[in-house]
């Protein structure tokens, strides 16, 4: 993994992804106690960076190869990512989710012309379910983090980061990303490695799936007790990726844990100061600018939302907080 | 007024207004059955499109009049607008508004350190208090929409608006635009005439509350019989401006109606496809998209969403739509 590789996914998706707002407010800079600079990847196409990773990799395919198709297993933002990448081409995408994810990312992936397979997380085999049908149809897996071009495409979401954080003077600053299996945390910290020297990536978990925050204490890939339960589902991994890990290691940390409470805290805020939708998972960098002010350091922090798909009723509490 | 005037507007604006991001979603583009560019200043500064008429209008003024402090009418977003500028030159601002207005608005106008009074609709005279106050202190009125100089900045978005959409190969639409007294409305129609002289403007106001639809039709300014009650709070008002209501003769219409339960409908479809906050008054022209495409011509259409400051209760009936 090298800045060139992300440089050649900014090229793929050029025209493609948007470059999302570097989005502020004077009220929540009063609450963080410092300026409070937030990348809102919640506007990005499908929602959610995601798509970055999604189009990088599936533009990336031999045609020979791509033209077959694409599988992916995901609870949501990646599957809508690899479908609209493979709706954009034409091409047939299989997507494998969890029967108990939100309605909205199960709906959203079938409304980008996916073909989604549900299966049960506690009684059924996600890999093998997934290989069968793979083999059966010659579909190229598209992994969520572990894989270079889905790191070099969440990368791009650093470039613009380490760009649009210079033109508002901000040069050097802790950057809290919302952190699953670190492809989205690796990748910007390696653009910020080239881009911007002076920042730093501090992966946000939520408490009680802190296997990164853990593994960058060990260091090694530690793993989380259970892997479902709780409101963060789109950040919820097993474990750090092999690939992901020695990046993350080398680059990020220490690592930053919040509530799902707080989760929903921030949302009710960037609902009423920046005007947009979290999603709690994507949510929890931001919970960690505003409510965990003492494990950062500087005059100004960079904070991404990482995404924005989620079910009225948990935006509805997410509004009770105000 | 001219284009030039707008012109000078976005160079003051330059470095302190968002150029907010002209959003697209499949989903969106299905129900209105054409493609529909959703030009996002919810995503603005202060939630709002009037931050760009507030700071146009303060910016402008002589360093020793200005210095003095500024006074608006406003039930929130001018309000804010004017609010935030004047914080921003360290002057005084007193804001005027109804105590009937959005908890949201009156907590965000005091937040940007305005000093609010607040008036009862029914039986106080808001022209006589604001009078007395402005002569007491010598500040300078910031008229809503009626100035020339606020109707520039508000033209600022429609430079924004022709230059994003060619950059997506969209140089003929109809522009769907969230109307109330025309600031915004007439400045985007004088930015297009300019810039993007094949789309023209056509306003979108509340059913009970469509003053301008109809000066449009009989050549005249029209009043509304009630100016009050409706969700729709941020785009009524008495009947179209002095100055704004030739501009949009010549140029805009003719213009297009819809429900309050339509509007609470954009603002879900805007929630679940955008992930975007927007208020009432400020999804009109989405919901005229979405939910009235035989009243547009045209592969493509724009509309703004022109603001976001709504009362979580209010966004909570939006969500029940879903």
């Amino acid at each position: 993994m090298n800045i060139e590789m992300i440089e050649a996914a900014a090229r793929r998706l050029e025209g493609h992804a948007h470059r999302t707002p570097m989005l502020s407010s004077p009220a929540l800079d009063a609450i963080a106690g410092r300026r409070v600079l937030i990348k809102a990847e919640c506007l990005q196409h499908t929602g959610s960076f995601k798509f970055r990773g999604g189009w990088s990799a599936v533009s990336a395919l031999p045609e020979k190869v791509r033209s077959n198709g694409v599988i992916a297993f995901s609870s949501g933002n990646h599957a809508q990512g690899v479908a609209n990448a493979a709706r954009a081409y034409g091409i047939p995408a299989v997507i494998v989710m969890p029967s108990d994810a939100p309605n909205a990312k199960i709906d959203g992936t079938r409304a980008l012309g996916a073909e989604v397979v549900l299966y049960d997380r506690a009684s059924e085999d996600r890999d093998a379910i997934g290989a069968e049908i793979a083999a059966d149809r010659g579909l190229t897996l598209i992994k969520p983090f572990d894989e270079p071009l889905v790191i070099a495409g969440q990368g791009t979401c650093g470039l613009e980061i380490a760009q649009q954080a210079a033109e508002l003077g901000v040069t050097e600053a802790e950057v809290l990303v919302c952190c699953g299996g670190g492809g989205f945390a690796s990748g910007i910290a390696l653009a910020l490695e080239a881009k911007a020297p002076a920042m730093r990536v501090r992966p946000v978990e939520p408490v009680g799936f802190d296997d990164v925050a853990r593994s960058l204490i060990s260091g090694k890939r530690e793993r989380n007790a259970v892997t479902s339960g709780g409101l963060c589902d789109a950040i919820i991994s097993p474990c750090p990726g092999e690939i992901t890990f020695p990046i993350l290691h080398r680059l990020c940390g220490p690592g930053v844990l919040v509530t799902d409470d707080q989760a929903l805290e921030a949302m009710g805020l960037a609902f009423r100061h920046l005007r947009v939708v979290a999603e709690p998972g994507g949510a929890v960098a931001l919970a960690a600018a505003l409510f965990k002010p003492e494990a950062v350091q500087g005059d100004a922090v960079i904070c991404t939302i990482s995404g924005g798909n989620v079910d009225p009723a948990v935006f509805a509490r997410a509004l009770e907080t105000l």
